[in-house]
C-alpha cells in the first residue's frame, strides 16, 4: 500500500475534526527502541491524606468540609474560572470602528465543579476496576442531565437517565441559575500536566459560550454531514476498524485508536461506535463499556513506561443548550493527550515550531498504537511485590 | 470607559490574527502581588564549554567541527525534522472514498538550520547590546534572502539586502535545491521550553508547505484587507499606540505590546510600525531598531522575576515563494510566548481546559504590560556583585 512510505518520509497529516494539519517526521525515530531505562515507580501515597482538600472529611480552602463520601463527590470549585453572577458588560460595537473590530470581548458566565473519582487518595483510574469507574460515568451523566435546557432535544433521554441512574447525594449538583451553553469535563493527571494533587479527580467547567475546540469540531462535523450525508466519526470509526493499524483496543460499544492526526506521542481517542450524542444516550451496558475503555487506556498508559502516566483527557459531546441539528451532529468521544515520549522522564514539549508554525511529531500514530496494543495485561504496579 | 469592567469579570477575547477566542478570568488574580520570593539567579555558566555542540571549535554529533566563529554561525541541523530529499509519495485521492477524506497526508520537504547568536556559551539576547544583536538580524535576513524564489515580489529588496549587509562566512547557507514555501525562524529558550543547551541560538525551519499558524494569520489578514482596504496589523498598531494600556515599549520603527488576545501570561508581540513585509524590507536603521526591541523584551523578561526567563519566540513574515498579493498582505512581526506566571518557578500550564476547550488566562494583558513597562533599566544580573 502506498501509505507504507509514510513510515519513512516527512509529511503532513490532516485533522478532519479541527480542520488543521500537523507535521510528522518519522525518520527522526529510526534508532532502535531502548526499552525501560528507569525503575518502575511504586505507589508511595497514603490511602488517606489529612492535608488533601479532596479526601473525605477534610476542610477545604474556603472553610467547607468534605462529606464522608463513599464513591464520587462533586463540589463547586473554590477558585472557579467563571462564575454565575458578575457585573454586566455590553460591548459597544460600531461596525466601522477599528476598536470594535480588533478589541473584541464578550462576557462569560458559568460554574466550575471538582469531581473526585474515589474517596481513596492513592489510586487512579488505572487502579480502579471498570465496575468502580461506572459511578464516575454515572455522576458525569447526572451532572450533564441536570444542566440540559428544558427544551433540549435530549431532554427525554436526560430524564430517563436521571430516573435509571441511582442518585448519589455527594455527587449531585443544583441546576444552574441561568441556562448555559457547554459542559467541558476534563482531567489533568500528574505534575507534568500541572496537577499538584494526586487524589483522583476531574473538573467540569460549564460556560455560557461554546469554547473554541468543540466549536471547531462541530463546524467540521456539520460540514461533513452536509457534504456526505454521513457522520464524520461514524465513517472514521468504520475506516479504523477496517484498517486496524491504529486500533489499540475495542469492545462492542467503543473503539480506542491513536488517531491519524495525533499530535501527542501516545494520544488516544475513545470513539462511540454507534451514534451516541451525549452521555445521556448511553445505556447501562454502554456505561460499563465506556468504563472498560477508560480502564484499558489508563492501565496501558501506566504499563507503557511503568510509571503513573500523566495526561489531560476530556469528553466532547452535545452542547447543554442546542438545536435538534446540533444535537444530531454531536458524537460522543473522549480525547487523551499525554506528554511522555520515551520514558517516565522524557517528555514531548509543544514549543517553538509547534507554537509558531504547526504541531510536529516524530513517532507515527501507527507505531504508538502498536506499542499500546502490546502493553495490556495486569497493571505493572500490582505485580511489584 | 466600559472596558474597565473587564478587569473584574470573566470574558472571552477575540484574536483577529488567528480568528480564535480565549477565556480571561481576571477575578482569580485579586490577591495582592507577593513580590520576589526567590533569590535572583546568577550566571554560573562558563564562557566556553568543551562539551557544547555549539561552541566554536567543538565537534558535533555527526562528526563535523564548528569553525572558530566570531559572531553568528549557521549549519544544517544534524537531526532535521524535514529533509531536501526523500522517497516520493503521491496520495491516491478518490473524492468519494472515505479514506481519501479522513486519512489525508501530503509529503513535506525542506531544510532545518541551527543559528548561534554568539560564540559565547554563557550569554543570552538579554545580555547582548542591541548593536551585538544586529549581526543576528543580518544573518536572518541573508538566509531569508538566499531562499527567496527568483520571481519573488521581494526579489529586488532581497538583492539590495544581500548587497548591503556584510557577508559572514560562518553564517552563510547554500540556496535550497528546490524552491521552498515558508521559513520559520524560532527560538526555544530555557529548560522550561525543552531547550537543553543554554548556548544562545535559534532554529530556522524551511518547508515546502505553508504551516498552520502563519497560514491562519495570512487568511485573517487577507480577509481584513479585503473587507476594510487596510492592513489588520497597521490598524492594530495604531489603536494600541492611541490606547497605551498594552504598550510595553516602542521606538521609531517598532511597537512592543502585550496583545489584547495574549494567551501566555507575559506574551509579547513586536510589530513593525510601517508596512514591512519581510526582513529584507528593513533598512540598516530598522535592523538596529528591531535589535533594540528584542533587547528590551528579553531584558525586561529577565528583570521581571530576576531569572533567565524562558520563552519561545518566532518571526512571521512573507512566504519564500508567494504572489504579489501574498507579499502585500504580509506584515513582519515577532511573537514571544513565555510560560512563567508568578516567579522563576511558578509556571502556567497549557493543559486540560485549554487543550480540550480553549486557552485561558488569569492576569489580563493590561496588567502584564504594566509589569513589563516597570522593569526596564539595567539587566538585574549586572547589578549583582
Ligand atoms: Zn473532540
Ligand atoms: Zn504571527
Amino acid at each position: 500500500m502506498p501509505e507504507q512510505v509514510l513510515d519513512d518520509i516527512s509529511h503532513r497529516r490532516y485533522n478532519p475534526l479541527t480542520g488543521s494539519w500537523l507535521l510528522v517526521s518519522p525518520h527522526r525515530t529510526k534508532r532502535p527502541w531502548q526499552g525501560q531505562q528507569e525503575a518502575p515507580s511504586k505507589n508511595v501515597l497514603p490511602e488517606y491524606d489529612p492535608k488533601c482538600y479532596l479526601c473525605p472529611g477534610n476542610k477545604r480552602a474556603q472553610g467547607d468540609s468534605n462529606p464522608q463520601y463513599a464513591k464520587t463527590f462533586t463540589f463547586v470549585n473554590d477558585y472557579s474560572a467563571v462564575k454565575e453572577q458578575q457585573q454586566e458588560y455590553t460591548p459597544e460595537v460600531n461596525k466601522d470602528d477599528v476598536a470594535s473590530l480588533l478589541l473584541q470581548a464578550q462576557p462569560v458566565t458559568g460554574r466550575c465543579y471538582v469531581l473526585t473519582f474515589s474517596p481513596k487518595h492513592d489510586i487512579t483510574l488505572a487502579d480502579m476496576a471498570a465496575a468502580e469507574i461506572v459511578p464516575v460515568i454515572q455522576t458525569w451523566t447526572r451532572i450533564y442531565a441536570s444542566h440540559l435546557s428544558a427544551t433540549h432535544p435530549l431532554r427525554n433521554q436526560a430524564d430517563k437517565a436521571l430516573a435509571s441512574i441511582p442518585t448519589n447525594p455527594d455527587g449531585e449538583v443544583d441546576p444552574p441559575k441561568a441556562q448555559l451553553r457547554y459542559m467541558q469535563i476534563f482531567e489533568n493527571k500528574g505534575a507534568a500536566m500541572g496537577c499538584s494533587n494526586p487524589h483522583p479527580h476531574c473538573q467540569v467547567w460549564t460556560t455560557s459560550a461554546l469554547p473554541e475546540e468543540p466549536g471547531k469540531e462541530f463546524a467540521q462535523m456539520a460540514q461533513y454531514r452536509g457534504e456526505h450525508g454521513r457522520h464524520l466519526l461514524a465513517d472514521y470509526a468504520g475506516l479504523e476498524m477496517e484498517k486496524q493499524d491504529r486500533v489499540v483496543w475495542q469492545n462492542e460499544g467503543f473503539l480506542v485508536v491513536c488517531p491519524w492526526w495525533a499530535v501527542w506521542p501516545f494520544e488516544v481517542l475513545i470513539l462511540a461506535k454507534r451514534h451516541v450524542r451525549a452521555l445521556v444516550d448511553l445505556t447501562d451496558g454502554e456505561r460499563l463499556q465506556l468504563a472498560e475503555a477508560v480502564q484499558e487506556v489508563t492501565r496501558r498508559y501506566d504499563n507503557l513506561f511503568e510509571t503513573s502516566f500523566p495526561y489531560s483527557s476530556g469528553i466532547h459531546q452535545a452542547p447543554l443548550d442546542c438545536t435538534e441539528e446540533e444535537a444530531e451532529t454531536s458524537w460522543l468521544h473522549m480525547h487523551f493527550y499525554p506528554p511522555l515520549l520515551r520514558s517516565a522522564t522524557v517528555r514531548k514539549f509543544l514549543v517553538g515550531y509547534e507554537l509558531m508554525a504547526e504541531p510536529q511529531r516524530d513517532i507515527t500514530p501507527e507505531q504508538a498504537a502498536a506499542r499500546l496494543r502490546n502493553c495490556g495485561g495486569e497493571l505493572y504496579r500490582k505485580l511489584l511485590n
